[in-house]
Formats: C-alpha cells, sequence, structure tokens
C-alpha cells in the first residue's frame, strides 16, 4: 500500500516546520551554504525498516538538491550495524533535516520490528495480527503502514469505514439484534459490520443477526475456542483485549482469524538509528 | 507553562478529523441524537497523569455541550482504578471523542510517567531531567509538556531557539573556537550556545571558548566528574547520550547540572487508562 | 446520518469566503450595521428539501446573532409556496449569506428531490437507490448526504473505504479470481470486495472468488434476472451504467439489491427556492 | 482569462484528497506501482469542451509522471465519439485520478455546452449571455470559466467586485436615489454601480440616479423595449429572472445589453465523457 | 466598510501565532493564571485611530474572557494623553496579547493620521485623495480600511477587481484603442477600464476610446488643468506619481477627480500609542 | 541566515492570492500567453538592499518559467539608477507578479537602508544595534532578516524564546529578585533572562538575582554610563526606549552593549525600486 502523498506531505512539513521554526540559528551561522555531504543512516540494533520513503521525502521537501538513496526497502530486516540509506546534497540542508527525518523513520521501524516479531511467533496459523485506532494522533496512516511493514494486517480507519457495534451501541438499541439492524438499514451496502462480544451467548446473538465480524472481547482461550466452533465461518472472529506476546501463539492455536493489539502503536520503542557524516 | 490554545486546537482539529472522516457511521446509524450520557476516565495501573485539559479540550471542539470535569490536575500521581475525569453530554459526541481523546492522554500521561520516575530517582542531586527533540513529529508541544507535567524540564523547543554546536558544526568551522565565535557573531544575544564535546580536551576548548552549556557526549562517569571539576560552574553542563535508568542515579552523582533522555519521549508506554459510562 | 461539524464547517468558510471577498460594498455602504431584518425561506415548486441544517451554519458562522428556525427537517417533502425556514438577525449578515445558504440548500434540494422520485419508483421492490462518486469535487459529503435525505442509500464514499475492482484491475491481475484473491491477501479484512462484471461468465468467477458485491455493468434485464438466479444470495447484485427513470422499475424487479445512479448527483436541477423579507 | 494557479491547485488538492482518503486500496493490492499506461478521454455526446487543462493538473498534481495531452482546446465544440485528451504515465496514477479529472471535465463541459446553446441562439443580437453568483460553492471559479468557454460572459464575480443594489437595499436607504447616492460615495471610483428595477418609473429614477448597469427584474417584453428606448445608451440594460431558452430569441430582440441566466451554473448536466484504457 | 471577519481573524491568528510560538515563557513562569489585570491604551502623540476593533479581535481571539471597550472609533481624530481604549481580563492573556494588538493598532493609526493630513489639506476641492496596492504584503485589507478611517478613499483591491491599462499592456496590444477594445470585449460589463498616459495626445486617444478612469502618469500642473478641460466630465481622471505633499493643494486645484498616493501605505510611522496597567 | 523556506512561501502565497484575486483581468485580456518579456529592477535613490531572493521567489511560485538573475546580493549598498536585478520570462507572468515582488522588496531594503545607517553611526563601538518586537504582523522573518542585511542584530524572535522580565512580571512576581527565580526554575535552561529596570537600584537587584541582560529602560545618559560601570560584564546591558539617530552616537559611547530600536521596524519608509521593461 502507498502512503497517499497529499497526507504524507502535509505531515512532513507540518513536522519541519515544527523543528525548523524560522531556522536553524546553528548551522547557518557556521555553514558555508555551497558547502556538500554525504551521510549515512546506520540502523545500530537488529528489527525492520520502515519509512525509508518518507525520511527520502523529508529531505526533499526540504531542498530538493538533497537525494537520499535507499539500501532497503521498507518491511526488510536489518541488522545492527547495517546501513539502510545513504543521503547526499548540500550540508545545510541534511542537517536540518536529518532530527524530523530520524524521528520519522525510527518511530515507524520501532512498529514494524514489534508486529513482525509478533506475526512470526504465529505465523503457523492462519491467524492476522490487526492493529487498532490507538494511535498517535496526526499520524494514523504512518502507524498503520508500518504495521503492515512489520507484517501485520489493517483494522478500520477510522469512524467512517467500518461499523463495530460496542457495548454503548448495544445497549442504546436494546440488543444486538436491533444494533445490527439499525446499522444495516441505515450504512451503506459496502460496509461490514463487526459487534463486540464479551460471552457465547451474546456471541449466537450476533451470528443470528447477520454479524460480519465479530469481536470476542477478553475472552479466555477456552471460550475462543468454543467461539471458533459454533461459528463455523459464519463470520470473522477477532480476538482482543490484554493481549500480550506471551498468549499470543495460544490465542492463534484457538483457530480465531484476527488477533488486533493496541500496543503495535500506542507503545512504541523507537528503532535506534542513527546519521553518520562521511 | 500552558499550552498555546493555537498549537493546540489545531494539533486537535487534525486528530479528530482523522478519526471521524465524514462521521461515525456507528453511532450515527444507532443512537438518538438526543441521548445524554456520563462517563469516567479510569486508570487501570499507576501513573502520573497528563493531558487531562487536552482531553477537555477534544470534547470541546467536538461538540460544545459536551463538558469534561478533571478531578485530578496535570502532574498528579494517580493509582490504580482512580477516576481521573468525568464526562457529560450528548451521548453521540461524547462515542466520537473517545478514542481521540484517549489517545492524546494515554500518550501523555506515559511520558509523565515515565519522566516521573526518573526525576525521583535522582532528586537528592540538582541535577534536571531534560527532554530532547526526539519527539513524535507534529506533537512536540505536547510531549514536552508532558515531560514537565512529569517535573522534567525541557531543552530547546527546536532548531531556532538555542544553538547546539555538534560534530559537524565543528569540523566545518575548523575548531570549536571558530564554531563558536562564528555563531556568537551572527545569532541573536539572547540565545545560549552550547557545544558537544567528546573528551575532556575539547570540553577545555569548548570553556575557553565561552560556551554557556556544554554537552558532554556518552562520557564516562570517571570524565563527567572531572568535567564538572575543570568546569567550575563556569557553564552547564548536561550528559547525554545512552542514558539508561540504571546509570541515572550516579551519572546525577557525578555532579553535571543536567541529563537528557531522548527515551522519554521517543519511547513510550502508554498508560491504561479507560473511559466507562455510567 | 450527521453531516461531521469539521467537514461542514471548512466547507462553509470556503463558501464564504469565495462569495464576500473582502466584504460586501453594496450592503455596508448603505445599510446601517444595527438594523434588525427578518425573512422567509419559500420553495417555489414541490420537492424534497436537504441541506436546512447547512444554511443555518452558513448564518452561524458568519455571524452568530442571526438564527435561522427551520420549518421542516431535511427530507421532508414540500408544495410550491411553503415556507421552509425563517431567518432572524442583523440585516446586512443575512444579505451577505443569502446567496450562499441558497446555493447550498438549493442544490442539495435538488439531489434529494431527484432521489426521491427515484426511490419512490421502486419503492415496492427490496431493492436500493444509490449514489455513485460523480459528485461535485469538494462537496462530496453534502452530495451523498443529500441522496439519503431523499430516501436513497450510499455506495462507497471514496477509494479508500472498499475494494472496487473493474476491468483495469482484472486484466493487470490476469483474471477475476486473481484480482479477488490479491486484494484479499492485502486490505483489511474490515473491507468488502466489490467486482464489476459484464457478463454471466465474469459473474460466475467473481461468486466462486468470493466476491462481496458484485456490480452489473450495462447488463440486460434478461441477464440481470439471471444473474439474481445464479447468485441465489451469496453476493450483492448491483445494477449499474445507464440507467434512466425509465428502466428503474424494470430493473428493480429483475430482483437486483443495487442500483446506482451517478445522475442523482452529476447532473442536478436545483431546486427553486429564495428568500423573501418580511 | 487564466484561472488562477493558486486558486486551482487548492481546489484539486482538495478534490483529490476528497476521493482518495488514505489512498486506493484497491488499484494499490492489485497493481505493480511501475506498469504504465495509456488511455483516452473520450466525449459520448455532443457538447462544448471546458476544463481540459484541469484535468491535466489533476495528473499533474497527483503524480507528475502522468502527462496529458490535450487533442481539443477549451471551448471547442465536440461530437460524439470524439478523443478530447490523451493521459500516459503510470497506471495506478491515472486510475487514482481518473474519477476526480472526469468529474471537473464533465461537469464544466457541461456549463459550457448549455451557454454555447444559448449564446448561438442569440448570435445575431450585441447581446450578451452572462452568468450569475449562482454557482456551486467552492467552484466559482470554475464554474465561471466554463461559462466564457462556452461563449459566455460573466458577471461580477463575488459581493465585493461590484455594486448591486437590490430592493432591500433601496428599502433601506429610502429611495433609489439616495441608495445610489449612498453608494457611490463610500465605494471605491473603480466600481460600477448596478440597480435592479421593476418598472419604467423605478427604471427612471436610476437612470436620474446615475446608475452604470440597471437590472430588469422578471419585465415584460414590452417593458424591456421601453427601457432600451428610455435608457438610450446612458447605462447598460440586463434582463434577468426566469430565463428560459424559449423566450432568449425575444429577450435579445429587445435590445438588451445583457441577459444573466442563473441556470448555467445552478442546474448543469454534465457532458459523458469516460477514459478508455488501451 | 467592514472589514470582513474571515480575513480579518486569519491574519490576526497568523499575528498571534507568529509572536507566540508555543507560548510566552515569562509570563507563564511567574504569573498566576488567574490574576486578573485591567490597563488603558493611551495616544502619545497626535492623530487618528483606526484598527480599534482589531485590537479587540486579536484578545477575543487569544482568550474570550479578555475584553476591550473602546473609548473611541475608528476615524476619530486623538490627542497626546488621550486613553483610546480600556482592556480587562486575565493578565497572563492580556500581557500575551499586547504586542500584537499594538503592532496593529500602531501601524493602522499611523496610516489614518497620514491619510488625514493629506485630505484635510484639499478639503476645499472635490478631489479623492486615493490609495495604491503598494501595501503590506498580507495586510491589504487593514491598510485599504486605514485610509478610509482617515477619510480618503479606495482604488482597486487587486489586479481582479478592475482593468488599469499602462503602458506595458498598450505596447502589447499595438494602441489604447486596441487595448481598451480588447479589454471590454473580454472582461466583464461589471468592471471599468482605467487607462495610464502620459501626455495630452494619449489622453484624446483614451477618451476616444471610451475609457471610464484615466491615470495622469507625472504630469505637469499645466497639463493636468489641460487634461481636466479636454476630458469634460466624460471620465474620471486621477493624478499619480510622484505625489508629494507639498503639491497636494495645487494638483487639487487642477481639477482632477483622484489623486493617488503610494506612499500612504509603503511608507508609514506607525502612531505611538502603549499600554498602560493600572 | 537563511528565510525559512516554509515560512518564506506561506507568505509569498498569501501575498500573490491577495493580489491577483481570482486573476489579472487586464494582462490576460489583453496579452498573448506566449509572449516574452524582460525587464530591470531600478533602484531610483541610495539604499540598501534586502529581498532580492524573496523577489525571486515571488516569480518562482507564480510562473516556474520566471527566472530572475540578482546582479547584486542583500546587504550590499546600491546608488540611484543602479539595476539589482533583471527578470525574464512569459510578459503574463512577470507583470502578475510585479507589484508583490516591489512591495516585498522595497519595504526590506527600506528596513535595510535605515539599519545600516543607524550601525553605520556606531560603528567604532563595540555594541550591537538590536530590533525589537515591533514588527508587521505576520511578516516579522522577513522585518527581522532585513535588519540583519543592513548590519544590525536580532532581538528575541517572539514570547518564547527569551525570557523577558518587564514591570508588570515584577510586580506579580513581588520582586526582581522572586521574578528572576521563578523564570529560572520553570523554565528551559538553555534560554537567557533579561530584565527591564529604570533605575541603578534595580539593575543591582537584577544583577544579583543573575540576569543574563538587562535593559536599561529610558535612562540617562549618565546613568547608562553607571550601569556600564556597575555591571562590569556581568551581564550584557540594553539601552531601549526613545532611541532616536540623534542620540544613537552618545548612547553608543556609553559603553552599553545592546541598543534596541523599534522604530527599524515600526517606521519603515520603503526604498524607490522599479520595474523597467525592455
Amino acid at each position: 500500500m502507498d502512503i497517499n502523498s497529499f497526507c504524507l506531505d502535509r505531515i512532513i512539513r507540518n513536522a519541519l516546520q515544527e523543528d525548523l521554526g524560522q531556522g536553524d540559528v546553528t548551522t547557518d551561522s557556521i555553514f558555508d551554504s555551497g558547502q556538500k555531504a554525504c551521510g549515512h543512516f546506520i540502523v545500530r540494533e537488529e528489527g525492520v525498516i520502515a519509512g525509508i520513503t518518507v525520511a527520502a521525502r523529508v529531505f526533499g521537501l526540504l531542498d530538493d538538491r538533497v537525494v537520499l538513496f535507499p539500501r532497503v526497502q521498507d518491511g526488510e530486516r536489518v541488522g545492527k550495524g547495517q546501513i539502510v540509506a545513504k543521503v547526499e546534497g548540500p550540508a545545510v540542508s541534511i542537517l536540518k533535516g536529518e532530527r524530523t527525518a530520524l524521528n520519522f523513520v525510527q518511530r515507524m521501524s520501532g512498529i514494524a520490528t514489534k508486529t513482525r516479531k509478533c506475526v512470526d511467533m504465529v505465523k503457523e496459523y492462519k491467524v492476522r495480527i490487526v492493529d487498532t485506532r490507538k494511535t498517535v494522533p496526526g499520524l494514523r496512516v504512518l502507524d498503520k503502514y508500518s504495521v503492515m511493514a512489520g507484517g501485520g494486517h489493517n483494522h478500520r480507519f477510522n469512524l467512517c469505514d467500518g461499523v463495530l457495534i460496542k457495548d454503548n451501541h448495544i445497549r442504546a438499541a436494546g440488543s444486538i439484534t436491533r444494533a445490527v439492524k439499525s446499522a444495516r438499514e441505515k450504512v451503506s451496502h459496502t460496509l461490514k459490520i463487526e459487534v463486540e462480544v464479551e460471552n457465547l451467548e451474546q456471541l449466537s446473538e450476533a451470528l443470528e443477526a447477520g454479524a460480519d465480524i465479530i469481536l470476542l472481547d477478553n475472552m479466555t482461550l477456552e471460550d475462543m475456542r468454543k467461539s471458533v466452533e459454533i461459528t463455523g465461518g459464519r463470520a470473522l472472529l477477532e480476538a482482543s483485549g490484554n493481549i500480550t506476546q506471551d498468549r499470543l501463539t495460544q490465542i492463534a492455536a484457538t483457530g480465531v482469524d484476527l488477533i488486533s493489539m493496541g500496543s503495535l502503536t500506542h507503545s512504541v520503542k523507537s528503532l535506534d538509528i542513527s546519521l553518520k557524516f562521511e
């Protein structure tokens, strides 16, 4: 999936403006603006890279004379000390864009690295590891891209491109059945309807109501297994809530279709990457 | 420090637009728009709160009939199960703003919690724990606010409000002395000049050149101690590079004035908070 | 469905700026700014109203002392000469907002009126009349809202909230089967997959591939009927291409689930409405 | 008249963002991003083209590797089946921009076609067919450009670049004479003053007051003829209100200088154009 | 003339953002946010006030609890030491908005003061003192408002609301006659056509061609007088080029209709005003 | 110091939009869009140039086929009649950008010229002539750049990149000592603390409190001299308030480090420059 350049450029311009303010007083007062430089982005620990094209665009928007040559592609595994990109151009522009480029690529690679680890743990199962809407405000398009770069898949992007009926909606409608009916009547036929359930009884009602996807909220492994059995392929089943890496394989083994993990994007350890000048 | 409402509103509008798209199809198809609701923000683990006013503003910008009543103030320590805010208003608007409000306050509280922990570890020393520019693109003002809420202090905000002469600048200028001279001649007299040094020799040159702040990059504890001695209060000393929580107290004990930690903002574990409807 | 106020306000501000430029030279040079006025929005022909809340917001954003009192709700049928809203406030502000408010409500009501007519023609069938992406650039959210106000339903909003595999995609993938497979593997599990087919053979392949929705492009009534039979409820069927009002009932009678009509929004006759001052 | 590129680019970016959202999920999941394509824009009915340069810019802003080669110029008459432009470039980008480009060019050509028809009907008279402010919110610059492409002329663009004294202004001022006097004293000497009149008595007063242009609101043909006589070239006369194509020639024959038609832009039938890939 | 609030608010927000950056570090670190304050805007020299409502809006946009009470109206003459407005509200907000409010009102009053002086010098003549497009980029709407506050009048606002045929246009068209003809055929009938001439011969040609306004560029007083005679009211005459205050009365005495002065807005001495806290 | 291209482009686009509106009706109706032109920017009086690169960017953003060749660099002295730049490209684009380009470069050169004059007057002293925040709203980055081009230096850019404790802050805190203490505890260690004092007693307290910079507000020459003596290099001293060109040399002779002048930017006489076509 490509990152839409309209979104991306707006995000990057915003970030550069934030870091540059009126200008880089240090660099402008010391460097001759004609001086050229060349640097390498080096990874300081094992991981999965994401955001190389974002870094390239940071420099491109700042000064189109700066060129970044990627040495790996988003989604590739990299080792400690590996060069992931080379950057060349006016020294002042590379220095001005350095921190912003790194802030993007380090966070994105952190997400991809964590996702990859989870995806690998369940690779013997047909299950998908999916993200949530627990992303950093303003950067969702990048957070979700990074999950894909790590081998994960995306859940709905936002509140308008998928129906997810939760506890509160059910109470307001009176029952799962009514909530599903109400949604189906009004929303576009192109949207799938997902229902969050807490027990097997609710699961049965949701299936009966014709839910396309059912979110099993904080269920025990045993109940997940039963849910898979009861459902028999009539709907996609998503395990959610309190998913730790420890339980990942066990959950996958229950036969659910999807495991959604908020921590992929809400608690990110950035990958250690630095820019080393020649 | 107040968060400037011009920055804040722009950030929040952007985040709400991202999560709402054309609208919340689930809520709009099920709820009666006149229905009222009331909910509590509950913390699920120990920590320090930051961003309560941001959460309030999320709802305020979405629908000014929603009111959030804070029960704690930014910077307060909270315990597991504690209610930190109550929210009242049209149910549809609370549901639409819930995820965005939580995404802000969970990240911000995550930063405050981590910072508080570090600050507490060195509280017997005069040292300040300070942040860096390793923040999430577009949210620096919130990241840095959260560091302060956790008892930390801020380093320069961006490239234009402080001079920081690094390795590359020194090489371009020819020497620390020349780099400092060049900066001092051109930049505003209101800006302090900081120099990054790697050894005691460079430290001496930086002091001689009249640096206001000196960054001790990846120095041993022994060299930090010597730096403090050599400097004798002529400049502020900042320990930086590879600062882990383990070494924090030892570094503080060397007598440096500042310890800067990128991990406060680049690797955040969000604090577990949820919105529970009555 | 509510129109998201973030989208709406941006659209309205843009429209007001376009019509006001630096200001209304006529009104400002003649009117005393303190003068009050009261006017009625009167419909000059039969139709269905949409956009009353948009008109209200036009005045609200221009001058919050202007209040618009709707006499009907969006989606209501109205007759010639009927008053649909009353507006009160400073005369200068009502005059400045008049044209912009009318431009919105006349177009929106034109869409609702046309849609209602089509929906009524097929009301004895279970079929939905749905819109397309053939909307006026920048106003899609209003165009689609108006279709709903007229009793129609919405198709996907844009290119990211639904998969629609067309001729070109099929050729690029090699076959319908491969195109569907490729999409299913990569896109979010929350998105439905629609395939455009031109004949019954393609229909069968699409069903086999597991398409959720199948668009029958320019098919004869006979082929539509056969498609309904072959499909047997395994997918939603959408009749599309060259849908005129004349054939609407016949198409509905074939048993398809959806009829999509670009003309609902690409060729709109605005409803005649004017603002009459007391 | 050129369309100002600042306005145009903002309008197009807005439209592309609206249609793309986070990206084209179908195309991105099926196409190889390196694949090239070539297509032709073909007109499916007779008409007049407008907006070819807008379509070119849609692709240019989306991906500067896409090139559109116009085969006709804005304002040219085209026949059924005629190719109006060729487009070449990366297949993914052409597919992503297709609908947006067509939405612009189909509406604009629809306006030009209708205008051309009206202009041709009165070509034996010196009269100008002019547009109004009844345009689609946000696209006035394109609507008015299309009227010119169809051989029509523009009325004032918005409320600040021409004085138009209507009924309400006259009542507020006390008389036409006073309204004109008040406007002339305050507004820039560069602006013409137009007065809307409903009968010959008002016409005389407006002439006396020195109006530059007089709008004859819903007058009979007989009164229009008398107005022309009375005026004797002292002011421009504009016929307005309920102008149907049937009466067009008769109105032109009265000798008025201008006929303004809201329907040119408020009720547009889009011209049928499609993009056919090779 | 009212300043359009859409333009005004955008200008003010931009100015406040520029001056506030992330916030007022001094005020926020010293003041208790609950503290109230009251201050007076005092004029330190004689002049004419303009921009009081702009100052009010600066505070209103910054913090709606701050209220500004004007003691004079825009356009009023004020004396040294006179209080022109009182401001009350949270001390932190008044301090944060002070400089921005003053920057607006001091420049605007400077323009009004200079304009008033020129207008008074020619008050015995029917001539209008008018401004030009030589305004500060981004603030034209305020610059031109201030000219009116000082008793002057506005020339065209920008390149699209008036035709001004200069030397280059004449050369490109071949002659004044052709340039006027070309413009008249293509531009809206609502726009006046002005021609810049350098001698009496050109004046005659412009009159013949039917120019509505004629700009007498750098003419001698004698030639201006002759121009008035030759023209005999058939067009408005505008004296322009190198207009100093010394020659103002003499130029007015020639009988020209307009005197345009770029210096009203391109060379402004700000009026000395300060905010004094109680 | 480079002007940050993100700020610059936003300012220029804004200015061009302001002057172009929907387009240049005169030029578009007369010129053939293919015609080329060449012109020279000629200075009509002695001065110092600033803003040549801004002018170049005005044309570049309007039409990238227009190229401006500078003949001098920002900061250079120029004489009457000197050509400072040549511009080549499509005639229509040069004419459309002419006024905007001149508005920028004339104001900027006016500031540089005035600053140069002041700087030259005190060149025998070590003192810096510095600007203030009394700049034109929205153009501070250009105003301050122009001061540097004239040989001056910049004071703090805005409220967030330097602490300046004034009268009101002192009163709110209780004393200078407390105000400084409060600021130092809360603000970043990277910011200098400046205190405004009115007499020698306050000066002593400020020095004692550890102020980095002390602003001597409206002091007599005698008191300035004493201040220099008392301070003995412990802080930078800034003379401010009512600084006229007459007193400049005398103030410099007192030994203060900085003289800040609001008039450099709040009362600017634009440099006379015009564009002459070949």
